[in-house]
């Protein structure tokens, strides 16, 4: 349920309806509409919802209720964009924002070619994994803390903040100390423990779809983090799986117009992880983009064919300049900057 | 097989080539490469094909093999895009063309009203259903024949060329009197004595892709047409099946940029279709436009709410021209008109 | 809608409803319940249903709402399963009756062969394909008519019924001509031209499941068949498109149990489609007719390697012999014959 | 690789394959084929692999690859069944084992009513969640461990063995003090820290395909358990996601088929989940019998209607009963007993 404040409600009358929300037992959400102040009722309270008594406080213009099942994440609840800086840049804002970099941190060395090239060419942050999900036990599983410092490094030289992927829940204290954002992949998108964790460390979070999850499933999961008081979460198209064999998922692009449409928080999309196939990594890119999206997040490697995983679908140097050239023409023509 | 000819080959040498391409009962297909003449060996001939035989004629380059089932509308034996003019404009070419209009044909001054308006915001076509494929058979099925007469005026009254779809076989001739596009369903897309059908018509086909077919399967779709000689074929995506449930189907993003890349077919995109809702088709519009589609085909109503088919999709005559605003934006981003 | 008959209703009373429906312009559909008569009302009438009229008339117990979109494949309005006769046996009733053969007809004295040993095993009827659906233009598309003169040669030696794919609504007299069962292909489940011809005809259909067609996709396909008056539309689960690559298709279980409860006709189920893969071919076949499948049809041949189409999925003799003997065994433990 | 000893072999040459293949870094892994013992080469070594090192070995008859990635799990290098022992009966072995009970653990009386009533009409082991993998985090998470304690109970009274969902890696001590069977779900089956801890526990789990997982996905899912040394892993097919809408999941038939054949592993059916509909699971439970399942997992509650979760698919006590009865019928018409 959502209390939307009258327009010239008191801070005392905020501050009462607060009071009521918390004493039923729930947890209150403001969050400003275009005119109105609205609080968020959420969670499970204790006995059954007594509207009447809301509609009744001072200074409430209506009660209204959400109708779609994640609450916090919902535009409903939340009209307006949220924002989660990146570099001193607004990830959700007008800006079109590119994450980039290796699939794996192989070696310190070329971590940080990587990183400088993609700075060169415009990206706004480095992405890499230290842990590395993989199918079979037997491959590499990344460098772990190791390169988690090598993360670090790059920051360092660069200036770029860090996105990597955590898969244990155990290894949130770790990772953050090194991490900017906490990226959670697609096969851990229901992992609900592993959404708490990153839930409770505050950080913010790339949470990619699951790769047969619905939208709202997306939303769902996005809410298991933002209920445990983490604000922070941008929501990532990576391609689902279908019947399709020549790509290796299917990107869905009415994804992007519809999440824009349901939640407030920042779309990212992952032409890499859809396509893997590197050929077709911009135009994908620049299609997201022109659809809506907020962010790209594309994997870039100084030679791709001897990378140690996804190499197929990573881009060189070249491709990715070029690339950025075409996203900033698309997303200027679009109103938005890149 | 494709016969590469050297670059001075001569006009007698081209001959005796397609001479013996016949004589061992295929057909021969010429295309231009970028500085050969390519002659693609087409069908099933008489006998093992002999490379050698080829290789040693005079003015043959070498002998390549195509490396898809799919032949004619391969890149593979004609390299450059095969463009086809609709209303003087060519599709395939630089410009983005839009074909738009009602879902069905509903009554001569509704359709005239909506051809009217969609040429004004700078459409190209006029899409309108005579004969509709309907899941039930109580359904209204189309206004038939009396509908391709209302087509017929709206194109005299507009200069838009007609694009209509077409279900059975035995009505090609029919259509063919009014239409100036024969447009084979998602529905139809293996329906091959349909293909074969519209094929031997030498009318334009605008070919849309089956709700669970592959890429490979759209463009084998495409052989069926060509291979009875008619080069004039576009191909569509228009949303495939999938698990999610919000949007009627998935847009498949990569589908655009691959299609571009296996055929030199012209590459359309249908997303009201694949959305089932109008409120997210602008977006998934300019998405396909920059992702290289050469055209997008829309549906467009006076009143959608009160359209008798697929109303929730169409968009309303504002909706559409501010449409083509953006649209003709993020083609020029890309070096493309609209 | 349902006219549910009172129990004690006259011959005179039914007629009066059933010259109701039809002075309002809807189609009459008789059928038994447990205890009294339905009469189904069909079609698009004059002007809003008026229930309280037919209420009003003597003899009617009550109007009941059919919740489905399919009328008359629905057991709410045809309640006791529908029974197909076949080479004397029932489809439809106690006995799991196996429709067995080539995918495709090759020749006159293969097709003999595979005939009699199929026939020897305990076969129903015989399958084989004179006009094939291929992907490619290129490949074997069926001997025609000569294959259907083999077919009614090998009928004539064995007793075994026919049945054939049929794809040009043209070819439907010509096939009835030589074929038992018209077979409509999953490529075709939405051909509504070829449907409404296959309706026409009064020949007994065996309508598979597209391959991203829901449950009630093909239910609604069966009405097209069975609103042109043709009672007797057998509907077969052939296998859905998903995204697993080990099989062929996915042979979805679920659909034997939900359209035995969704509709009174015979339900079929094609494991050699389903599967691709001949070895797997007994244990689906067990399971489905374990979970109430009232039939199977199976590719057989007699050299599967050798085969020129689909030869992966044909059951070699041996091994379509020992499938009967488990099926039977099967089908006695859940009450059944085969 | 797998290295196939000769049939006389002698204990001292199998100790010095294994001495070998341990010195090269490898791990081993012994099995009995038909005539010989095998031995499977596992994991990363160092360097290249040699084999004709491998071949010179005296008891040596041939070494053989592994041609699936995939390779504890898989039949190549463990051709005979593993048996996981439930409640002193063979899971894996002649008899179809029932894993019955709740979808969550609601309270004792509930979950000892219902203990009592499976084991009556036949079940083996009972499950019941405690802790629940829920989509929206302001969902009833499970009683947690006070539901493993009533779970103890019932096992204290009833002797069934307990059947529990484990979600998160730190748990698995607490669990394993109650439990006799982690089941790990489908939406962590890809949690590569979740199946590390499990394999670590040596307790027996049951592993739930994911709702877009492939078979293979699934095999290499069960590789990372196996790889721990822990060989007690059961998989499960609970239905895969697709574009059909009738049912909750889709039941894929073909995987009971194709997992018996691809691995040694027991094969599990959980028909409950594959259909959320509780009047079909009966019939989809037969047909995974007959397809060659080697047991159930369903959802049975003494009043269905009123459970927390998953009402609409649990089954009552009349219904598994009945189920039962059937169940042990097609089991012995296939030489099984249930």
């Amino acid at each position: 349920m959502i209390v939307v404040m009258k327009r010239g409600a008191s801070a005392k009358q905020l501050a009462e309806v607060i009071a009521k929300i918390e004493a039923d037992g729930y947890a209150a959400h403001l969050a400003d509409g275009d005119d109105n102040t609205l609080v968020g009722i959420v969670g499970e309270g204790r006995g059954a919802f007594q509207q009447a008594e809301y509609e009744a406080l001072p200074g409430v213009a209506r009660v209204a209720r959400v109708t779609v099942p994640y609450q916090l994440a919902s535009r409903q609840m939340h009209p307006r964009d949220s924002i989660i800086p990146l570099n001193g840049k607004p990830m959700g804002g007008d800006n079109v924002l590119v994450i980039a970099g290796p699939c794996s941190v192989e070696s310190r060395e070329n971590l940080l070619e990587i990183a400088h090239a993609i700075k060169e060419a415009g990206a706004t942050a480095l992405r890499g994994g230290a842990y590395k999900p993989r199918t079979s036990p037997y491959s590499f599983q990344g460098h772990g803390e190791q390169a988690l410092k090598w993360l670090a490094e790059a920051r360092e030289q660069t200036g770029l903040p860090i996105v990597t992927e955590i898969m244990d829940a155990n290894l949130v204290p770790l990772v953050c100390d090194y991490a900017d954002v906490l990226q959670v992949g697609a096969r851990n998108m229901q992992n609900f423990t592993l959404l708490t964790a990153v839930g409770q460390s505050q950080h913010p979070v790339l949470l990619k779809r699951g790769m047969s999850s619905t939208i709202e499933d997306l939303l769902m999961a996005a809410e298991y983090v933002l209920a445990q008081g983490n604000a922070q979460v941008m929501v990532c198209e990576r391609g689902i799986r279908t019947f399709e064999k020549h790509t290796r998922n299917t990107f869905d692009l009415n994804a992007i117009a519809v999440l824009k449409a349901l939640t407030h928080l920042p779309v990212i999309a992952d032409p890499s992880h859809a396509l893997g196939l590197r050929e077709y990594v911009p135009q994908v890119s620049l299609g997201a983009v022109a659809a809506g999206a907020d962010g790209l997040i594309v994997e870039v490697h100084s030679a791709p064919d001897e990378a140690w995983s996804d190499g197929r679908q990573s881009l060189t140097f070249e491709q990715f300049a070029a690339m950025m050239a075409s996203v900033k023409q698309v997303a200027q023509a679009i109103g938005r900057d890149a």
